[in-house]
């Protein structure tokens, strides 16, 4: 098997009030305890929660791969270890979860909801923190640490 | 203004009894209604919905574009008159929203909902007839005759 | 088999003097040549000989479809029938050259050498008109009239 | 400056006799060399060149990505460090060039030419070894020591 990668989605704007704070904090938690468990991290290299789980994940000496809509890699944000340009505007969601061996929601909107259906329709497990977690076929998390453990039980069972 | 175009999107398969059935008839329907408005039919240009919508407007005498996950268009349903191969994947689920001024779905699971989403993040009405009309921002259609008579409206404020 | 359609490729621009007013006299020849026998013709959807081209067909009452580099069908030039938004920039070279079942390139810089190299590649067949006649195991055409009957041939080798 | 990073882009297939060899050769080289002066290798992910680079760099202890046209990262060549999946096909050609600042070619058929003609195209320097240094615009290199002294000045006039 290739190395594991796990791609987590999610709000691009993390900057409302206590709600946005809460979010940033959990996504960042979510990185640090996806490279601390040994797996890359997967996102879409902007803002929100694609920095902090970026954030997160570098801080805790994992890799984090950034996949940008723009064909400029110098849009990604400072905690993307290798961007990747793709100019492919909102399709590149589909290089996000397709580049993830699961998928991993934290908050979101529309943008997010159309990774969890493009990550389903391929037939890939989706685990959800927050507004994701009530689409058909979404496994609930109720936090980081309930995430990750759910993404190891996911990997173990696949070795 | 460019030619008006109607995305239609929904189940790739309507062979599941009578309630595959019911969508099959209700998408022909659909078709012919738009047809018969003027508009262009733009859908998947594979089976199912996307198959019944092109018939329904081809034998109402209008036009249908197929946007096709494929690259040979030898593979768009009969109903297809301009078939558009493009080796996207489901990618394609991106241009076929692109290019409708204004979206429809009848029914359909996880490709449609990753449609869905991604005319929402774009800033267009969606309306749908069954499954997908419980999405956030959706606007809900009893049927095929409902759905005309709020995409007409739609243009009708755009004139 | 669908229906026949020439992919048409070549200088986004024509207005360098004399050269370019002849490149797009060219293009509209063949464009209304290409109609006139019946051919769709498939192009880049922009100025110069994607122009000149669906000008030519349109105007001998054939169909032209457009495969634009952008999400806005709006910004097809206006001989363009069928307007297919991409948004994929550069990357829609390909769509244009897998719309068609033989690629006619008339004059043409970089853009057009990465969709004859891209038509090439997947086995297709390639006529030039001037600047791309160079490249190896593209058909060498003196004008707009000996390409179309070399398109003719080649679909009447594959009744 | 995000990482500095050089595409390598060259004949797919090396299997052919002495001047495969060669070329496999002279792309490991290349790769060695480049990670030496510790630039990110950027390639495509398949065999040929594609491999040879990446062997080169990874043994010399540098940072391979490859860019590959399916949806499935485990297809790429053992000396890929971190593989991108794509499911674009021949349209992942744009990626490979777009994620390079600079760009060099060893040996290549039409694929590869597709490559430097949408790397110029994007205003990109290119550098050639063997088949590609024909193509106007396009850096002729001796060899893999002259493509890589050549990268250098290029970075070094930017800094």
């Amino acid at each position: 098997m290739s190395q594991p990668n796990v791609s987590v989605i999610g709000a691009g704007k993390c900057d409302a009030g206590e709600t946005g704070r809460a979010l940033y904090k959990e996504a960042m938690e979510l990185g640090s305890l996806l490279a601390g468990a040994g797996y890359t991290v997967v996102c879409g290299g902007l803002g929100g929660v694609m920095e902090a789980v970026c954030r997160g994940a570098k801080e805790a000496g994992g890799h984090t791969i950034g996949i940008l809509p723009f064909l400029d890699r110098a849009q990604a944000n400072p905690y993307v270890q290798t961007a990747v340009a793709t100019g492919l505007g909102q399709m590149r969601n589909m290089l996000v979860v397709a580049n993830g061996d699961i998928v991993v929601a934290v908050g979101g909107g529309y943008g997010t909801l159309s990774e969890v259906a493009l990550a389903k329709k391929s037939g890939k497990e989706v685990i959800a923190i927050g507004s994701m977690a009530g689409v058909e076929g979404v496994v609930w998390a109720d936090d980081a640490r309930h995430a990750c453990s759910l993404v190891k039980k996911y990997f173990d069972r696949k070795k």
